[in-house]
């Protein structure tokens, strides 16, 4: 999946000009999937060029797609698109760029019948989410939490050994640009076996995270070997796993996270297939030499010299005021995916490792993408360092951040907009955009 | 919802006479829903009645059903009967109930044609999941388990609160009757600060608990108030909630079960409605006279003075070896829905209390339902009190199962079948049953 062709090569360039210029995050090397909607017409599946997308319906329709392609590439998901074998979605790839690129053979005149604008196209879920997963896959965003709530012993003994991974709910996954209300929820008592209240969350926060969606499956008794893991990685997305701090803290003992992150979780419109990262892979990733080998299920030569990905990825925010003084979001933190001590073939060969069937369009969170520095924290509750509890840890340094309107922010305000970004450059490729993943948190609602 | 009507009435009785022997667990006054399929023909919905199901495509299809119905009946998965309104639903129960009953004005030779024998019929999945949620709701399973992993602590200061659940896996949820593997996993290291081993699970269990399906949903931002929450559950079912020990142990901190559940969790195919049930709901459950008062988004009279639910619950066991010799399978426990701490409607209403959206055929399991008494733990780890444990709790008692043929059982052994069964029964009223719910354990999969 990973040995680079024409697709990749930098100077190749498209017909349509938007996707040459060196800013776009669409160039003819991504051709990111999304699913879109234009007025009065229903969902349709299509690929980013530039500022535009090409609609894969009508070109089935308008038999620009060999016909093998035609039945996923009329669907209202991609489900079916990430269900077809390796070899067919090479194929798809390799013609969509032949029929985007300088020189193409094809009918410009009848392509041009697929193109609409971005701008008139209302972007919607890419795809059927069956199951969605969310792993705690970065070193640093687990030190950084544990030294929080257990100064002494920050990182638990499994985390080196084992992907560390919980189930999320799926109904809730929106898609970038749904707001939302402030969750209301239980708030832990004010001393020690008192009574809790119910109110909105005052610790909302975001989370910064990678999404992958799965390809072709396995069936429920079989496992994804991590030799055949990548097969099975349709392509990736940016994810912003809300959570809200204080309804976590009283609920998560002893199962985990539950109503703190079920009332939304924001992802990206587009897929950028791993086909399109090719270019973008490499040895790096957070496991330290002396650190524990994995254990042979999750060990592979070739996943160790590529299974890092090089992808940029900033948080920005946006207060009401600011939106109102026109002031454009701030930046809180840029980091980077190889910041994840476990790859994204070893977070779903442990998945299967089970047993556990994975089916096309299931979606799996990286979890916070934090790194070593301050300013590559992917949540608030690091980057203020837990600035909003009432008992801050001992000795820590609590740093709440001042927007440009003199506003201060611990935790997320309401009219607040939270806006991820992710790309990948280098000298030698062109740049891979991810788009942005935003989200607008409205007042909690008042309760009858 | 709960009041009862003469669908309930126990002197009424169908003209298929094996509904009205005392034993079936199909009566008239049940009517349970299941997805069915006969050989070479698609899918269908139908309800049992004694040792027959009424299929309700065909009644569809011979008029037999109000126009409205015939949609929702010919689908090939409850969903659509799920997402009806509760008027609906009522209105659909009476007529299948008239159609069935004795005195019946609709002709019989037709409705005949859309009998079949349950011996021929193959039980399917009766609905598709979305999402599945597993609450801790009894509070003697919380005890037990609490007490062997925290001696001094068992129970933690939320769980009077707030009903403790968690997100599980929804694609690895099967039907009655399905085998599965032994999962393999990694298990802890056997000294402080060593590396894990990876291999089958040796404490293998199960986990006795009640499935509710949710009937109309809420929209993502809303939430369904406890008055109206009954409305909103379809039905129950049995779920056996399959637990590796082992592999929990090293993976669950701290972020709660993962691979340790997601290889299977086994449903019953019949989904017996709320309105079945009517007759037996109660004031009791576990919730002591003493205890504090729930919050007031999850307390109304009506959920204190008939949030219970009077069902009897058993599991049994049958080895290989039993089943080589002809024995019969033998009972490990038997316990009561009125062991929980929280009720059905309390559970629902929690879950969206954050404005998450349930989807119609949404599972909600209750958690492991286990009594005060031995004889009636719902799981093996608290029959046998941590019995295959390398350090047993201080203090604990020890007690191995020992089986007709002399084997003796700590966990489950390969070859295992172990069998759920489910039934409501008065003086006054008809015995309500479940049917069963029943799993093998196949050997773990020999690796390459």
């Amino acid at each position: 999946m990973n040995t680079l062709n024409s697709t990749h090569e930098p100077s190749l360039t498209s017909w349509i000009e938007s996707a040459n210029s060196k800013e776009t995050d669409f160039p003819i090397q991504n051709l990111p999937f999304c699913v879109f909607q234009l007025l009065d017409q229903p969902p349709a599946i299509g690929v980013g060029i530039g500022d535009q997308i090409l609609n894969l319906r009508t070109c089935a329709e308008l038999g620009l797609l060999s016909d093998q392609f035609n039945d996923a590439a009329s669907q209202t998901t991609l489900n079916a698109v990430m269900a077809m074998s390796p070899a067919d979605r090479t194929l798809l790839r390799a013609r969509l760029s032949e029929l985007l690129a300088n020189g193409t053979t094809a009918d410009k005149s009848v392509i041009e019948k697929s193109l609409v604008f971005q701008a008139n196209a209302n972007l919607l879920m890419p795809c059927h989410v069956g199951d969605y997963t969310d792993f705690y896959a970065s070193i640093y965003h687990a030190t950084n939490v544990g030294t929080m709530f257990r100064p002494t012993n920050p990182l638990l003994p499994n985390y080196k050994h084992i992907p560390i991974g919980y189930h999320g709910r799926a109904s809730s996954v929106v898609v970038s640009g749904t707001s939302f209300h402030r969750p209301v929820g239980q708030l832990s008592p004010t001393e020690e076996g008192g009574i809790p209240t119910r109110g909105p969350c005052k610790l909302l926060d975001y989370e910064l995270e990678v999404a992958m969606f799965v390809a072709q499956g396995n069936e429920l008794g079989n496992s994804i070997s991590i030799a055949d893991a990548e097969d099975h990685i349709f392509g990736m997305s940016l994810l912003n796993d809300w959570s809200a701090r204080d309804i976590q803290k009283w609920e998560y003992q002893p199962l985990g996270p539950f109503l703190a992150k079920s009332f939304a979780t924001t992802i990206s419109p587009w897929i950028v297939t791993l086909e399109a990262l090719a270019p973008f892979r490499c040895r790096e990733f957070a496991r330290p030499e002396g650190d524990p080998q994995p254990l042979d299920y999750l060990h592979s030569d070739e996943n160790s010299s590529s299974g890092g990905v090089d992808m940029k990825l900033e948080v920005f925010l946006c207060s009401e005021k600011m939106n109102q003084q026109g002031i454009e979001p701030v930046k809180l933190s840029s980091g980077n995916f190889t910041n994840m001590y476990w790859t994204i073939a070893q977070l779903l060969t442990h998945h299967s490792s089970n047993g556990c069937n994975m089916q096309s369009g299931d979606m799996l969170g990286s979890g916070t993408v934090s790194g070593l520095t301050r300013d590559s924290r992917g949540s608030l509750l690091e980057l203020t360092w837990d600035g909003a509890s009432d008992n801050p840890v001992p000795g820590s340094q609590r740093t709440p951040i001042t927007l440009p309107t003199g506003e201060e922010r611990k935790f997320l305000g309401d009219g607040d907009e939270v806006i991820l970004k992710g790309y990948c450059e280098s000298d030698s490729h062109r740049r891979i955009g991810f788009g942005t993943c935003k989200g607008k948190i409205l007042p909690a609602k008042v309760e009858a």
